[in-house]
């Protein structure tokens, strides 16, 4: 155990799992493995790897004697310094970072859902036993982000997290827009290419990136902000002339992850939105990710890489991982999170102000726009900009495009429901929220 | 003296100059002193604060008994645990530091300066006195950059350093490609605007930027890189129709700070350059900075934000100085950076291999082409386009905009060179690279 006090000549470090996250740690420790490089201050040494199939290929390959099935030759074992877990998934590694942590080992996780739902209680357990729980991987790859928001941003009073942390979802909508392809075509080239799991749900429906805002606002905002607190949808709705509509207005589309505190009242959301052209954030393509942070001091700040792959997120599991053997080799006390307000205030969906996108299909006829604004002016909502689109002469119908001045999403929700009763509406295809 | 060891109950602060970012310091501390908040750790208390003058009129109101014009207040009072320097200047800003480092303060600078030229001796006296020395504010402003350099991208082999990181400079070159200004009308403007100072050789020379290089590709590279070995070309002879052709040719103009590195072997340059449009540093507009890491690992990760005035750099020295609280609060030994190579092997600006981008005033007859190409063509200079443009009729001359398929920077200088003394050319009036 790597208790505070006890001199240590090297720091032993064990893998939980070795998919393409733990390959990548695997291949820098086995390349470094015993030296005392500058940038490690103590030899670091890898010694055992925990993996479900011991006679899988792997690359790189991994001596005999250091793989094994059984959990026990990691978590019972009192060599081991460092746990690096990068299995994924809330069970088993929730069960095992506890007691990794509460035997006196260090951890390193990648895991955003045991770090959304279990890391304030996991936080705290580190604190009490005095040693490091670091989870840089957890959100946007390689990219810096959770260590400034603990230290270097710590004076702020941070306002808002607006982020592009899912880059399956963000492959998806850029082959979108830029390709006119429709989602299942974009879907399966992001399969083909690697980008996409063969079961995508996590991703396109939003859960991946809801997530990695729990960890984000948490850390922000010193207040615990769960997944229940997250409003969530998919991108899975979005037609190819959403992004042209969007276009035509200046707007492109993208999945943001969302979080904005207002004297202690937290706002979460991820879904599909419009953004201006010239935004940062509207210029993040590809399966690049970006975070900005907007503080009272530091303004707008913007985090932009690679937010998945095996070398970025080798990048951060390193990084924290370097970090520890500096504070062991230092003697220094455990790195640790700001303790958070367990239950903030939380601000449901329907509390949203923001400026809307509607996409309608209508009976082709006079007066239609005329009903659907005195709906929404009953409700306060203002229109900003009407495009007429797309009349099918054979259904005599056609699709109308508004966008709105900013409203409640409540009166939004409720106008809506009267405008889809409409006998001149056929559906209200499209509702998309616009950030500017 | 804040000595590791010793119990304290509160951190005493002492400000080093009170201007524009001192102001802000000063305004945080006084609204938080005293307080224990969760962010602190510890009562942060403000004691004392060198100015030159006691009697101006200061936002905040600084208590009068805070105020001295004696450095001795500070240096050689032994109640004070962290020195905030933000007076700017080599001397006797260095002078200060050495003294209060010696006697075991922490030191936190917002000071390029320094850092650049004596940055590494700074960070061994330190070391040596088991002090922290930080310095997030010399670089970027409220752009986390040092930080993250130093601990969350430490595992990874950067290779270079590009960089946008003097906001003046960049408001003039936006000004320049968005509204058809000169540099002249661009500089007046941007000193209206409170961006440009009375004297604007630092920025517009690119000293600025050269000091901030030297800090980030030391921290970087783990190699010192000093002053004298970065070559610094500035932005004041850049003309109107520079950045037309440019923007013809899908390049923006930028002012970059670039350091490469290639197993051991550094080049670090400042310059104007053409980038191409849709790349992330060429939407860097206005005051805004951005820092890119080009890393074996991490991949590109870019940093953007506002690189300067009061409430960002206040941002980064705060955020400095909370860590250096909880490092007290928790009796924790000081962050220190990585040792560098003091003499690494630095590449003269002879060795670079660049595009270029070359406007040239010639004699509006036909063969002047075929002559310039043909001595480019003897260096081993290939042409990549060739614009003609503004042919003066009166003075029967035509401007010629060439750009090259990469060369080496020696060969372009001697072809240059014969290129100018050509009696068909009137002169080389440009010469820019172009980073991809």
């Amino acid at each position: 155990m790597a208790g505070r006090g006890r001199r240590v000549r090297e720091v032993n470090v064990a893998l939980l799992g070795l998919g393409v996250v733990g390959s990548g740690v695997a291949a820098f420790l086995l390349e470094s493995s015993g030296s005392t490089s500058n940038k490690m201050g103590l030899p670091v040494v890898l010694k055992k790897v925990l993996v479900r199939d011991p006679n899988k290929p792997r690359d790189p390959a991994i001596p005999g004697s250091l793989i094994t099935t059984d959990p026990e030759d990691v978590l019972a074992n009192s060599d081991i310094d460092v746990v690096v877990e990068v299995m994924g998934g809330e069970e088993p590694a929730t069960a095992y970072m506890t007691r990794a942590l509460s035997s006196g080992k260090h951890v390193v996780t990648a895991n955003k859902e045991v770090m959304a739902k279990h890391g304030p209680d996991l936080m705290a357990l580190a604190r009490g036993c005095q040693v490091n729980l670091l989870f840089e991987a957890s959100v946007g790859g390689g990219i810096p982000i959770i260590g400034p928001l603990m230290s270097q941003l710590l004076a702020n009073d941070v306002r808002s997290v607006r982020s592009i942390i899912n880059g399956t979802t963000n492959y998806i909508l850029t082959r979108m827009a830029h390709d006119n392809a429709d989602f299942q075509q974009a879907l399966e080239e992001a399969q083909q290419q690697g980008y996409a799991e063969a079961d995508p749900t996590n991703d396109v429906e939003g859960i991946d990136a809801m997530y990695k805002l729990c960890i984000l606002a948490s850390l922000a905002f010193h207040r615990r902000v769960a997944p229940q607190d997250v409003f969530c949808q998919g991108i899975t709705m979005l037609q190819p002339q959403d992004f042209r509509y969007a276009d035509e207005l200046g707007y492109a589309i993208k999945s943001l992850a969302i979080a904005t505190q207002d004297n202690g009242r937290i706002q979460a959301r991820v879904y599909p939105a419009l953004l201006p052209k010239d935004h940062m954030l509207a210029k993040v393509d590809g399966v690049y990710n970006a975070v900005e942070i907007n503080g009272d001091l530091c303004g707008q700040v913007l985090f932009h890489g690679r937010g998945a792959g095996r070398e970025p997120t080798t990048s951060a599991v390193m990084g924290d991982l370097l970090e520890i053997v500096r504070r062991i080799a230092q003697n220094a006390p455990p790195l640790q999170a700001l303790e958070m307000d367990p239950a903030p205030e939380i601000q449901s969906i329907d509390n949203l102000e923001s400026r809307y996108y509607l996409r309608l299909n209508v009976a082709d006829q006079s007066g239609v726009l005329g009903q659907i604004a005195r709906i929404l002016g009953e409700e306060n909502i203002s229109l900003a900009a009407v495009l007429q689109k797309d009349t099918n002469l054979e259904a005599q119908t056609a699709e109308i495009v508004i966008t709105t001045h900013p409203a409640r999403e409540a009166s939004l929700q409720r106008s809506l429901q009267r405008v889809a009763e409409l006998t001149v509406v056929g559906e209200v295809s499209s509702l998309l929220r616009i950030e500017e």
